[in-house]
């Protein structure tokens, strides 16, 4: 088995050499890590949706809508991108709409794989048993940003990657060559590293940090949230 | 000043924000060494076509044409994309038209950029005071492989990239830290890093790898191929 990495929803075209693989789609910041937070807060289910004007179309029909656009919460939404907005209280048992930046539209890109599964540094030991169990290829889609590269995501594809590896999968590219050493290079102080990135500035500027802590740290929940054949994203 | 990096030339639409700036096209193995090559051979100018069908129709015209697809030389072509093929006895005061695999489709690519130069291991102290020279930001485009990331052309961009920081360009992005953490990683031993990659496994298949000593050696020509107005690649 092998593990690949693609930098860019632009550029999975030219890694999809088939769709037999799962897909880990990861957006650090903070989209993957908000649909696991919600899910793990009793969400019945996100329904990830490209464009603001399908998440405004569903919210006029009474749902729930988390919307984001340029790390900011869209004035119509519920709810922004943050993992601390997605309550027990407010999402129990409910279905949440979801369009953010760059992580929705990256399940959009992936959505013909066999299996899609959303990933974030809170599910990584959940999720490296998942591919472990499934004994697939893994593709690790990062969203970026508007489909450049970006740092927090990368990291994120070291980190799992280095996971499958210790557990016998083989590296497919040079990408996961270099995802591996940004792991590598940032473990001795992930906060310090993380500093640098553009991602870590928008947040600032924006007064949005206060979730960086919670988006960096393993484990905090036990699911592995999977896009079914319904375009929803479940806990199954 | 800063400096960028663009990994893939199907990414370069979303780095592309103003053609006010260098680009600076590398294909390290081997498109770009090889056009620095032929130019300090003497040949006049590189004629960069994207498809195959662009240069046979230059060769039905007699001209002298180099042209690759996955490493290999074209069957029709005099040259193929080795460094070592343009000698001076063969393309002195000539016009070459060039194809290939990636080289060319990232020129296709950066066209509209305000300068387009080509990059190389080969020229890179030439480049770097060329960019000083001219004030102007620089964005390094990678060829890639079928637009996919490679460590080779990064590796270049993070040794050119660390250059212009060092007389005072400032870093873009978060793909210009990780070239630059690629560049630190590989400068123990640049010949045992590059072992990794793809790249190389592809050219000992194929029993090219002669080349790839030349390809990494800084400085073997004095020299700034810019394609000019008029679709051509010169020294000027």
């Amino acid at each position: 088995m092998k593990v690949d990495i693609c930098f860019s929803p632009a550029l999975y075209p030219y890694y999809a050499d088939s769709n037999d693989y799962i897909v880990v789609v990861v957006d650090v910041f903070r989209a993957t890590t908000t649909m696991c937070a919600a899910l793990n807060n009793g969400a019945e289910c996100i329904i990830p949706v490209a464009s603001i004007e399908e998440a405004e179309a569903y919210k006029a029909k009474g749902y729930l809508v988390g919307a984001e656009r340029n790390v900011k919460r869209c004035d119509f939404a519920d709810f922004g991108n943050s993992p601390f907005d997605y309550t027990k209280e407010k999402i129990e048992g409910k279905e949440v709409v979801f369009t953010t930046t760059n992580g929705t539209q990256a399940i959009d890109a992936a959505s013909g794989a066999d299996i899609l599964t959303i990933g974030a540094f809170s599910n990584i030991s959940a999720l490296t048993d998942f591919c472990i169990k499934k004994q697939k290829d893994v593709m690790i889609l990062c969203a970026g940003w508007n489909n450049r590269f970006n740092i927090e995501d990368t990291l994120f594809g070291g980190a799992l990657a280095a996971r499958l590896i210790e557990r016998g999968y083989s590296v497919a590219s040079d990408a996961v060559q270099v995802a591996l050493s940004v792991w590598a290079e940032a473990l001795p102080n992930i906060r310090s590293y993380i500093n640098r990135t553009e991602h870590i500035k928008r947040l600032e500027a924006n007064n949005l940090q206060d979730s960086v802590e919670y988006c960096l740290t393993e484990d905090t929940v036990n699911l592995v949230p999977v896009y079914d054949k319904v375009r929803k994203v479940l806990n199954p």
